[in-house]
């Protein structure tokens, strides 16, 4: 009896100890192994939100931005991106100052997240766009095709966040001596204007890390999540997207436009007019036309009487796709439908997503 | 007594037991623990060797294949290349029948390792080459410049691996139509010869990955591995590279076209030539000349005449960097210095798995 109470005793003594041991060094043995993996899950969810330099400065969710577009890219598209988690810019180049006005106005009633305007500062009032954006006290400033020394240091005194766009080392130099907080730099496959030296974001993104240190966005030949991951890889920290968005439900471009970027194969866009303003545009009766004058070797006034006015609002905003400037990019060739913004932002997260874990597990 | 006999006995016992049930718990408990790190520790050693659809295809260490150049990649660059635990390539392009045979039989003592040659398809004595090629057993042959309907067939029938080099979705299909075994899409930003459509690698890729299902090669803008990760990201599974082995200490380059290589900045190449073969060059007099002669619309004769003969060796080989033609591509503008091809491939396969890791990890 003595024995079997003494063993019963001990025996549950034994085990109390063996479980409280046992469960206690599993406990911490458990903590210690699952502690590389609870960062990792973590880091997973930090993901799902994606914190980058360029997602912290501008405070939105995705960092993917719609580049301003003539013609396209109104308070309606930039309100539904910046909506839906990306940060959305009113395209001023193609609005006269009072239609800025309007446009900046009803982006303030139709979002309460972070929004921007571009301002292409060869525009001619350029003067009057700023005091605009100054007034409306716009938070986000994108400036393109121009020097960034013009109006950086105005712009951060009141407040803004501002970001130049460039095509090649030199200007993105200058950009952050000029003080901006960020570029785009943008490769010879986008849509639209574009630099003389050519160079594609496979080799300029490089390039421009090299010679700054301010966080950079690539532009040019991304409009799928893969072709974001690449930007990434290449060391940029967030994405600007033109064409993509420009063939959205939200955007402004005519009907016909749209359909012609839905449309457009491999090859069918080109950049011409290279002697004047080098300008990415979908080979149409108008650009045949502008090829053949500089292939034999037409004048600047020849070609420029030729262009004559309006020849961009006449394609992209009026749909006449003879006569008509197309601009858009080389990656038309890819999209093959018109969506909503919010699919578009969904579809490119979840693809860069699902890529990452690809090339992250090995090949 | 009895009590501390018992006591003592079962407290052997119970430590027996808790030693024992703890340890076979904790080891069970740490193998299921550890196996999805052990599962990504084997992966990574895998890694090492990279292993993808292209390293099995040629039964290679590394995904990076030494493209075929003229006046660059002879046996010496091709065997350093294969040695180092890529694929090196003979670029046959640039050598009359007797010296290409002269070069595979040089490869062959060289190297116990895999490796190939490249034939562009429009070189006048194409049969007498390929006649080599199989009488040799040349192992693995990539075709550019041509029809791949045109030898694919024999060149298999003969047990060698094909790969046809492209710069659009329309050869990308005849080249699977034809039974390549893989497939290079090279961008706009490549040296040399180039396509007319003018697309780059982050716009061919995707496009390119959506119209065949064989391995994809990426050529064009790669000389680092940040650049290779981007390439796998589009969805590449292996790249060519060619200006930066062209700047190796092992190519046949003139050691003045080299140092031209190297100083090259951003915008310092251009694609020229359009009407007649489009081709990336350094811009340099010669460059000049020919610009000037397309932008007054000179007639094809007039250029061809200008052009001669000889002016790639006259540049690349024999070192004239004023009279010569200088092909290479705009990643020169990151090429700093002259190294042995074993550290580029090092250094590359260093960068991609930094880089890799960085973008698994998160932002």
């Amino acid at each position: 009896m003595l024995r079997r109470t003494a063993f019963g005793m001990l025996r549950r003594t034994a085990f109390g100890m063996l479980r409280r041991t046992a469960f206690g060094m599993l406990r911490r043995t458990a903590v210690r192994l699952y502690f590389p993996f609870a960062v990792r899950l973590l880091n997973k969810q930090i993901n799902g939100k994606m914190k980058s330099k360029v997602t912290n400065l501008f405070q939105i969710q995705y960092p993917i931005i719609q580049g301003g577009m003539i013609w396209c890219s109104g308070w309606k598209l930039a309100a539904a991106v910046s909506n839906a988690g990306g940060l959305g810019l009113i395209g001023a180049g193609s609005m006269h100052p009072d239609v800025f006005q309007e446009h900046v106005r009803k982006m303030k009633a139709a979002t309460q997240k972070p929004w921007g305007v571009n301002l292409p500062l060869l525009y001619p009032q350029m003067d009057e766009m700023v005091e605009i954006v100054l007034r409306e006290k716009v938070k986000i400033v994108f400036t393109s095709a121009g020097n960034p020394k013009k109006y950086t240091a105005i712009l951060k005194e009141n407040g803004a966040v501002v970001v130049h766009v460039v095509a090649n080392t030199k200007f993105a130099m200058k950009s952050q001596e000029a003080g901006v907080d960020a570029i785009v730099a943008e490769g010879f496959e986008a849509g639209g204007h574009n630099g003389s030296e050519e160079t594609t974001t496979m080799a300029l993104i490089p390039m421009v890390k090299k010679v700054v240190n301010i966080p950079v966005i690539a532009a040019g030949g991304i409009a799928t999540g893969r072709q974001m991951l690449a930007a990434f890889a290449l060391g940029a920290e967030g994405v600007q997207v033109g064409s993509r968005f420009a063939a959205s439900e939200e955007s402004s471009a005519h009907p016909v436009f749209k359909q012609k970027i839905v449309e457009a194969g491999d090859g069918d866009t080109k950049l011409t007019l290279k002697r004047i303003v080098p300008v990415r545009l979908i080979r149409n009766k108008f650009f045949q036309e502008v090829e053949e004058m500089e292939n034999r070797g037409a004048s600047l006034d020849e070609i420029k009487a030729h262009l004559g006015r309006g020849r961009a609002k006449l394609g992209m905003f009026e749909g006449d796709a003879d006569e008509g400037e197309l601009e858009i990019g080389q990656v038309s060739a890819i999209i093959e439908s018109i969506k909503p913004t919010s699919v578009i932002l969904k579809e490119m997260m979840e693809e860069f997503e699902e890529a990452r874990k690809e090339i992250s597990t090995g090949f």
